[in-house]
């Protein structure tokens, strides 16, 4: 795809300086310094390496143009490129082709299954018993989608993820490849010196809007459900156990590990490599940094850090203190 | 499935209390608050709330009814529910249609294989040369299977996991989602400043009553066996490595790492991201909480945490002085 | 496989004493103490051991013979066993069989695509549009390799991996089954209260003679590129997000995570689940062990630990001084 400055322009409804028909090619991060390619300016700091860059044209704030560039200008240039790359995907990530909907000859998928019109449906795809597969969905080769299993509308679904009995995801929910939805949770019950296994019974929803990375794990609920809230986003490798509830908006970043019937609340951010124990309750608005250990409930908004659990103000110090006239 | 409250009191024979005839569709959690369903009581601080909730009928110890509602009694509550929850399985997780064997005309199976006649083949799944498949095994669609894996009776197998070559499950052994049995191990030699793989000729072995959590990984052994014990349980995103072997009826969370050639004792508890170094010995009934860090041997039964590794009292006073008089 | 000392020897220029016509069946460790096969001897200390197992023959230093056994002489007896191992390993894990290339019937293969003519392609593989296979590559079955891949000559990809649209491997690379390479890098912008994705539209590359471990996972660069340098060795469920760079001849060991745009130098060491905060810089040499946490810069050579991250010396001074006279 190529596209001009002033069609660029008109299209997001943007100012602009400079040559309307300026080719461009695609979006590029300003490290990149890409010939033909359009990146943005978010800070006054790097206004001038974008000036010397190859770069021809930027995104960036009102009243503040990169010297000798086209510029076009909007007061999030951050989130202008996010919609910007949007529109140059399809061509650089191969999507034309998907946009048509097609289901695969070799996709095995139940006589009982709802499969929405306009769904695409890939190469050895496995759909179950009562299935619903909702409009404009891409399930991509290999992915299996076990009895009874609820997808939304305009939901991505990448190779290999498995989605096991009774799961649901909302409109536009992305699993990224390898995602394995509504596994065993992990309970046993000790009788006479054995783990018994406890059956699972519950299920895993996916509100709206959530996406969850490469090889993540979220486990079905024993009895009831285990909930991802509306707009959370899940990094890869990250464990949600059997009954957490995370709420709405929430990040949760590579290998973060939630324990069986924690609660999250709103806003809750946990960095890389946090834990929780079980049947704990994190408030809204909540930060946790990276590889944090949550022991116990966190009700009151703020910054933590370390294992235990502190906030991140009295980590530093006693991590300061720690090493304190050592060399 | 539905059963009344006579015929379930039969089928385990015991005591009860309350309207012989009352109809259960399910079993429940008592915060899950479901009329028509069967819950437990464990302990006597939630008697009250049971006798509150919408839920008509209650496992409970003897001698500890709940209130105003049909009781089964049994000395171990939790137990008893789950031995009934693996009754219902089947209706809630849709098991009933999976209960008559089938061999699905597009998986693709050696003729050197030898598969259980009772055993079910899912869609797309790969069977190698000289592999076994025993009786009533279900290995669901998309399962790969390589040469002279040995699978045991009962034994399940969810979707998208790998068996590499000459890998073997017991009877009974459960393998949730994308699980990765007998990669090869992490071993190089370093030779001329290039690191030169060392090939991985070993085997895994996990022996009857395992059961593995989604996308959790068992490498291979260099030369001889990595091997899991009778009935131990291993949550999501565990890494064990080569030439690891684990006791009987461990517990290993989520997101534990085993480095290689560890050996773990008998009912050894390693919490959620626990990690050791290899070569190390655990002896039996050693728990470390999470995230702690074994470097060296831990020859004592006990309850450890923290990196390096303490007894868990003194990591704790260490914790306690660290944060003391900070505010 | 079965071969005589003599015909090892000669294989290997080696230097030798003992039976010529001693048949070996196979490699083994130690502690294997396998009648029939070969293994080695790297310390003195183990010479003793070496003598008194059952083991026939040993590759031992010059100058230092196992008594009572046959030798064979190396310098870096590791480095040859593992040499020899791979001579056994098509026997020992069926490779032979593999040996011929194939293209099974049930392959899904673009017709742009360009698949060398010894090339392996196994059972359910979809290779996308104008995706290039080189030769001798060994994909297994369900691969899923999407459009514009580039896989080089001799790479080994086990079965259950994704490689998402333009992601490229060099020569002699390995997979290990469930890798995930090239899924959306995890990037959002703040918006109105909502978290917006930003469209991950780079790619990952990883070069010659990398190998990845079973399920990790890395992520494509948000413009640009993720790239693993020339010989980097990468253990199972290692997370490395998006825009990360790694230098040469590193080893990344099991459950560590690099956070987006960091960038490793030259043989570095992370040792099992260390973790990096995004946009920091570690340079050439630098070790860190066990769960360390890199929070900033790592510009000197040297071993590190602690999070936040210390010299390992200091670490382990703090650590002693945490616990002094507690009991």
């Amino acid at each position: 795809m190529q596209i001009t400055l002033s069609q660029l322009a008109a299209r997001f409804a943007l100012e602009f300086e400079g040559d309307p028909a300026l080719v461009l090619a695609g979006v590029c991060g300003l490290s990149d310094d890409a010939a033909g390619h359009l990146s943005f300016v978010g800070a006054d700091k790097v206004l001038a390496t974008a000036a010397a860059s190859a770069i021809p044209a930027f995104v960036t704030r009102p009243g503040k143009p990169v010297a000798g560039k086209a510029n076009l200008f909007h007061p999030h240039p951050e989130y202008l490129i996010a919609r910007i790359a949007a529109l140059f995907a399809p061509s650089q990530l191969g999507g034309a082709a998907e946009s048509q909907p097609r289901r695969h000859p070799s996709a095995v998928i139940a006589d009982s299954a709802e499969v929405a019109v306009d769904a695409s449906i890939g190469a050895f795809v496995v759909i179950g018993e009562n299935v619903v597969i909702g409009p404009r969905a891409r399930i991509h080769p290999h992915v299996v989608i076990m009895d009874r299993c609820r997808i939304g509308a305009d939901c991505i679904v990448y190779p290999n993820c498995t989605l096991r009995e009774d799961s649901e995801l909302g409109a536009r929910v992305i699993l990224q490849p390898g995602v394995s939805i509504g596994g065993d949770g992990y309970g046993y019950v000790l009788h006479e010196g054995r783990h018994v296994k406890i059956p699972q019974l519950g299920r895993v929803v996916l509100e709206d809007d959530v996406e969850v990375g490469a090889n993540s794990t979220i486990d079905r609920a024993r009895f009831h459900e285990t909930r991802v809230g509306r707009g959370t986003k899940i990094d890869n490798l990250v464990m949600l156990a059997h009954n957490v509830v995370t709420g709405e908006d929430c990040l949760l970043v590579s290998q973060v590990g939630v324990s069986g019937s924690t609660r999250l609340g709103n806003r809750v951010v946990l960095a890389g490599q946090v834990g929780t124990v079980g049947h704990v309750t994190v408030g809204d608005d909540v930060t946790v940094l990276g590889k944090g250990g949550i022991t116990k409930d966190v009700p009151q908004p703020g910054v933590y850090a370390g294992m235990p659990l502190k906030p991140a103000r009295l980590w530093r110090r006693a991590m300061a203190r720690l090493y304190a006239g050592l060399r």
